[in-house]
């Protein structure tokens, strides 16, 4: 295993010294922001689509600003692994939410073009241009327009100075008339592969470099509303109130212990509360909260749904509370596929590592590329969990671990076998 | 019975026809409003003295604006029972609140008046220029101008207009220099008792028309502080959050529950919350809530402050999240006297009323006033325990109950006696 570390320490070293060239792209200075059809967006394209034709491939935008390279496998033509990430970010963002994925890729092929190593099948790297969304309030862009399913009415969504897509994207020299020629089709693909940061902090409680994502968590977020009866905060005794507040007190602390109590995986936050009408010396007459609940499959993540709402109907019944509960999103869960996750650990634990399945509880492109590919990831550990963040980080050691996985699950590389 | 109540059932007639020609006027014809030293304020004030000099009370406005009629006793110049309450309202008010127990006082003495009743002692009525505090954000001027406690440096205050009370004063015909005229000492007053409707709904529950205050509760404001880490909704296990908010409604729980099982009338209201960063899919790493807390007697509130802040501090420390709680405000209790109480209580009886004794959660003048004199209050029913709300309403029933009460009250008023 030494000569094997020793062999390729290098891949994480250009990794750690591109994430910092490219995180060095931003809309400000203060802050790392780098959103969709900006000039800095393209100006990080550029750099991308030099790093990709250095190492060997043929590189150029596709139809909706994604940067998309191609390997030629053994012989030109045939289908190919696809690999990558996203190269947008959200505002004040770390350098590897995304980055990480699509620079590791590009080394790995770097490495196997710098042996003239072809595989039996071509690599292609594929840099999204949008999955955070932060421009148009709409996520997963880049990959919704490699999978086929980008909606044309999104085109129209205005930016916060007013700039709508459509122009947004002629301003970058895209014709937003020709979106969907960035489409592929299922054939084309043997495979999705994501190499992503955790964004949370399991690895690091596990004191793991890296992990096999076993699915991508679907979401439900729901809104709900409590409203009992506003009064004086010293006059009206406490068993004759109908305080909102409480009421939401006590469903946010039944939420978390149903969440706690469950083996499976299964998270619950609530992150917005709002009482009304807000002042000191007034029992709250109306509370309002979000729910978001994430768990690795849908039929467990529908079950607690239904659990949570029955629990806290409850306690707006016993508290004299009228209660009312919408589903304001949903996301299907993403599984990964049983025969990528099984190449993805083999290449973990040939690479001296324990194999540990974890759900990504955060969203992936892998949510649109299902549509079109089997889906597997791979997750290295960041620094306390923290992401969206400056201090988002990725330790060298870990990104070159990342590395040598991608770039071993990438030479042992098997399509699914016929028939299963 | 029957012809006693016969006899004064004209009283509560009177009282409500004066509550509306009052109610009346108003800044706005929308909603009730008004506030200290407006035209209307000043209007108001015209009105009620002229009701006082019919009643056969010399009446004339102080130095700070309150309204004063002194009816004399059997010989002039002798110490007197005050009554009173406040003229002033809150914005999108009540007719109530306030104006209840000043005009029911100057109907009692009108029927002593009519009767040419002479007591052996004075009566004086007061209605105090400013209780709610809305203009200049502080609260009971009127009556701490009375009990020689007006602090000078609130001549200051500017109201949201940017007038000063000091020239809002002089408008009002008044010579701001000269507010500590309007001070009395505690020779000139036997005792200071007030009607006021009960602002909550206990008197209700119980059926009944009237009650006697036991005392003017204490209140504590606390400011709470959470803070733990914020992170990803969907990424970090239950096991490793520390959710500021979960933190915080277990808190609010944990103050319901403590205040719900306390058998001496502690009440606690969180009644403003804010968790940040606020989204649905971020845990929020931060939590801000207030507490307030009453009880009948400060040192029941206490020991209830004390009690609460340790039980939170419990929770902070479980769940890893740093605490920090600050007192805001705190306002003594003021007790009523116990031989005023007797004498209140025998009046409810001698009417023909159960006797039953329930502490003010909310504030009233005898706040101010108890710097001055012993004081007593009776509370008179109202719809619902709603008040500050244009719904705030009393049953004519009721009023005419408050005003027999009030009535013989004074008829049957003995001075504390000497050494007791």
């Amino acid at each position: 295993m030494k000569e094997a570390i020793a062999a390729h320490a290098s891949l994480g070293e250009e990794i750690v010294a591109r994430i910092n060239e490219l995180g060095a792209i931003s809309e400000t200075s203060e802050h790392l922001a780098r959103v969709f059809l900006t000039p800095e967006h393209r100006l990080a394209a550029d750099l991308i689509l030099g790093w990709m034709r250095s190492a060997g491939m043929q590189a150029d935008l596709d139809a909706i600003g994604n940067v998309c390279g191609r390997y030629e496998g053994e012989r030109p033509g045939r289908p190919c692994l696809m690999l990558g990430s996203h190269y947008d970010t959200v505002r004040d963002a770390g350098k590897w939410d995304g980055p990480l994925g699509l620079i590791t890729a590009i080394s790995c092929v770097a490495d196997l073009n710098k042996r003239a190593r072809r595989l039996p099948f071509a690599i292609e790297v594929v840099g999204f241009a949008d999955e955070e969304g932060v421009r148009f309030a709409s996520t997963l862009l880049g990959s919704r327009a490699v999978a086929g399913t980008f909606v044309e009415s999104v085109l129209n969504n205005k930016d916060s100075a007013g700039i709508s897509m459509r122009s947004a994207l002629a301003g970058f020299g895209l014709d937003p008339e020709r979106v969907g020629a960035a489409a592929r089709v299922r054939g084309e693909l043997l495979a999705y592969v994501e190499l992503h940061i955790e964004q949370g902090p399991v690895l690091e409680a596990q004191n793991l470099a890296v992990g096999v994502v076993s699915a991508i968590a679907g979401a439900t977020r729901l809104a709900a509303r409590l409203t009992g009866m506003a009064g004086h905060a010293g006059t009206v005794p406490m068993d004759l109130r109908r305080d909102a507040l409480a009421g939401a007190a006590e469903c946010i602390t039944t939420i978390e212990e149903l969440c706690r109590t469950d083996e499976r995986g299964l998270v619950g936050t609530v992150g917005y509360i709002h009482a009304m009408p807000g002042s000191t010396n007034v029992i709250p007459g109306e509370a309002h909260f979000t729910i978001d609940l994430r768990a690795p499959t849908d039929s467990h993540r529908q079950r607690a749904v239904a659990d949570i709402v029955r629990h806290i109907e409850a306690v707006a019944r016993r508290r004299k509370l009228q209660l009312q509960v919408d589903i304001t999103h949903e996301n299907r869960t993403v599984p990964c596929a049983p025969w990528l996750k099984a190449q993805v650990a083999a290449a973990v634990a040939s690479e001296g590592f324990p194999v540990f399945e974890l759900p990504s509880g955060a969203g992936h492109d892998g949510m649109a590329m299902i549509d079109i590919a089997d889906v597997g990831m791979l997750f290295v550990r960041c620094k306390g969990g923290i992401s969206h963040h400056p201090e988002e980080h990725v330790e060298l050691a870990d990104a070159d671990a990342g590395a040598r996985v991608l770039l071993r699950l990438i030479e042992h590389f098997h399509p699914k076998p016929a028939g299963r």
